[in-house]
């Protein structure tokens, strides 16, 4: 079943399972797998930035697609960002076979005005096939790619095959907003929004039409719980749950490997996967920080 | 009184309170810096980056600096970053004449090497004068410009009349806790560090070994209440009271102009500036955005 | 007489000349500006990037446009960039005053978006006054930000006091040919448009529809020769000449402070300054250099 | 046979041969090789930057490692930048196994300190394995990294399997002159440096201290016979040589593909490949573009 632009909730992003030696532990990825299902997600993404993907060959690549979509039975994105379309292709190509329901697409960091960002997603469209679902995956602060809302409808507008929005631009607000407004307008087709940054501002982003959240914090039955709230209407229950894991989840959002660090090592201690070690170049948590993310556990236990 | 390296407590941010037509309101600088001193501030920086200094020309700038020296007897911190030394140094004479207690430094955005930054510095020391005492700002995300450890340390040797780090490197802690452990060793020696970014992790800055707080959230009572009660052992007082501000302060913490909107809208709110008006390019909250800050004011006062 | 989008020819980039203590040089401001004049030159652009601009205080920018004014009877162009719109409002009313035809405006070096672009250009527009002609400096190698020949465009539909494009994009020749072509088929109003990039493609530049050269090869004489041969249809003669510089062209260009030194370290040799010195930060000449220069003028002057 | 530091000559830098549909031209790159053996040239590396090999599966790549180091006798230096470390020794194994004598790494563009350069090619070594001898590419223009020549230097004693510096820092002289008198001296061992930037400073950066080049000019001849004149000491007519080549050498060092779409042009012109094609993003040279290529062939083969 291919991804649409229909898709809604939480697609959780999961971090990719290493031995301390750094090999793929593949039994982890089994009980990590589960363990997202038992908390509720709606789709799966794998092979994003924090799951480590560069540093995965191309067969390591495709046995991590494969062992989780043959597991479970929602969809699951693959992260195919390349620094060129071969690669890219050949990664899309093999992952769409092994059962993925689309892909999702980074910028490369050297783009630098509208138009060459809109031709590189035509020409990535092209290289992976018109037939094949795709997530534009909008995150400035990490790949120094500026999308505006005009260059995102263009996108849209240009490739039948895109479906979903990781907006994960920060401020941001403004940016679902203007989409959402030019879509109730007629002025562009809909796309589904699944919000990234950590969940930072999800509590604001489903007011402002996001239709669920494509990140990976480690309490992700907490972002199933709050996306669930917000469209039931429960507006003071959805922002109580929120704030109280704001302090973690604030913790956990710190950029680049040491925020990964701190996920796994809360997935490790919730039986999700055996080790938290990341592959290199990777991060070793201090003392000081094991510390901290064990007193802000303990609070937001005392709390719930 | 000239700033030294025992410096510590809250030294709020001020942001520069223009009319709605973009000229100074010169009587909110008086409101406003007695509601900072109200707060119980221990000093004020004046000038920086969400002072919108590069918005005044020389005469503005020192004009704000004598106004706010005037009136009060905490420790001003001036601004003084700039393309040039010579108008580093022009500003850094005007501001010292006019009651300044000591400057701020950020670095160009050009610099890529360690050897580069520490230059810098040192010509920039030469520049405003060995006499007057400096702020090294820190602030990756903003400034583009990476200082290691080692880094701000060869600073510090180079240059006694370097006071004091604005720490806002984010991910940042594990450069708290270097800096000090070095100190310890006698590896180096102390520097006030106060830590900016808005404060996001203020509460864990201050036990990593923060002297305080160099930033402007638009409830400094909080700020310099959390810095009191971490200083006097009452941890757990601190993280509720941090834990309660969160969510308001992750949403005044967003870059640029966006979070500098939210803060003046909250200080004109609680009577401490008349208008919230930015000077070009600036930026005006949406309704929504405003809808979203009453929301959060409103739970922080039912919480507190 | 104001800056018009008539203008042609060669507008030489002026160093400025320090003293080697740093202090500008005055007496040299005069032998320079007779040295370009009587090298042809048609105009003069000071406190460009490398006329050192940034390290200036106000009152000597505005001292050295009054002392090149009163001297010459050429147009001249002032870089009033600044990192904010107080001080270029403040820079460009005086330099007006004192004299100049027109002011240059290089956009921050944080503009990412199209929109971006434009707008910035609105509100420098807005901020000097729609009554001063300017030039777009477009210059992606040193300010990071690029144009596409649309963002032009648009720039000057939008402010009709935009008068000229200072062009330096590299590769840039397809840009120009871009422009003028929007040009002849009434796409485009006409702009002038004179080339940087110390003349490293002035031969194919020309050729491509540029009117002129805004750069500043310390043989001006062969800037101003080779675009009048080129206009006179001399194709072969122009590229004879270019071809005979372009050692020593080639290694003057070399990017920031170093190709300075060099252009300065020639212009005293052949007594336009009495120093080639910079105001700091910047950079001192090896021996090797020195040498290689030289080297490069003995091969020039022979081969005339 | 394996790449060591005593390396000299000419390694130049190979271009990926396509067919106008992006498939790979195989026989093309037996012509080629054969074309720049013929050239007298010392060493060939294969799938760097401008071999596009970014655009290329793993498969190609080792494809056309064997491909080449079966046609010919000089040693092969190969292009294993990667996002990460995997997929780098991933693609070193099977290129040693083709046939390499050595690979090449480049910094990822994101490296901003001294320490994270130096740990970054640490681990990239021990990924690759020590036994593997590797060249540090030195772009900062295309990668934005900036390395000191101190950094240069500690990578040198960190790593004995680093062999020889890509050197092609611009402004760069000094860089070259800094290392050889620390080599003099004894303060560092020596490292083969051979020269890229399209050899735009190749005649002085041999007399720097350089061994050769590692540039892909399409005459590569002409780098041959250059290298070959500095050596015997014959320096007028190594600057004769390299004047005739330099409008033409200077058109194609235009940045990105560009550059590229010059080279491969002047290549099938030279009957060295079937077609000029590039791989989706590529460009395609203008009618204009085409024409003052030939008009800068024609002024140098009248002048040689």
């Amino acid at each position: 079943m291919k991804l649409s632009s229909d898709a809604r909730g939480v697609y959780v992003i999961a971090p990719t399972p290493f031995h301390p030696d750094g090999r793929i532990d593949e039994s982890s990825i089994d009980r990590m797998t589960d363990f997202f299902v038992e908390s509720g997600v709606d789709g799966i993404t794998v092979l994003g930035q924090l799951g480590e993907a560069p540093k995965m060959t191309h067969r390591e690549s495709v046995g991590i697609v494969s062992r989780v979509a043959r597991r479970v039975k929602v969809p699951i994105i693959v992260g195919v960002s390349a620094p060129g379309f071969a690669p890219m292709r050949e990664l899309t190509q093999d992952a769409m076979e092994a059962g993925a329901a689309g892909v999702m697409i980074a910028p490369p960091n050297t783009l630098r005005t509208d138009d060459s960002i809109v031709a590189y997603y035509k020409q990535a469209s092209e290289a992976i096939g018109a037939d094949v679902p795709f997530v534009i995956q909008d995150y400035p602060l990490t790949f120094s790619v500026q999308m505006t809302p005009a260059v995102i409808r263009r996108i849209a507008q240009d490739n039948p095959s895109c479906v979903m929005l990781k907006h994960e631009d920060w401020p941001g607000l403004e940016k679902i907003s203007q989409l959402r407004t030019w879509e109730r307008e007629g002025a562009m087709r809909h796309l589904a929004i699944l919000i990234g940054n950590n969940a930072l501002f999800l509590d604001f982003e489903m007011e402002r039409g996001a239709d669920g959240a494509n990140t990976g914090y480690a309490y992700p039955e907490m972002l199933v719980q709050l996306v669930k709230l917000i469209k039931s209407g429960e507006r003071a229950a959805a922002h109580d749950l929120f704030d109280r894991h704001l302090p973690l989840l604030r913790y956990e959002q710190q950029p680049g490997m040491l925020g990964l660090a701190v996920r796994k090592y809360i997935l490790k201690r919730r039986g999700a996967i055996a080790s938290d070690a990341q592959r290199k170049p990777g991060i070793r948590l201090s003392k000081e920080a094991i510390a901290e993310i064990e007193f802000l556990i303990a609070r937001l236990e005392r709390n719930s």
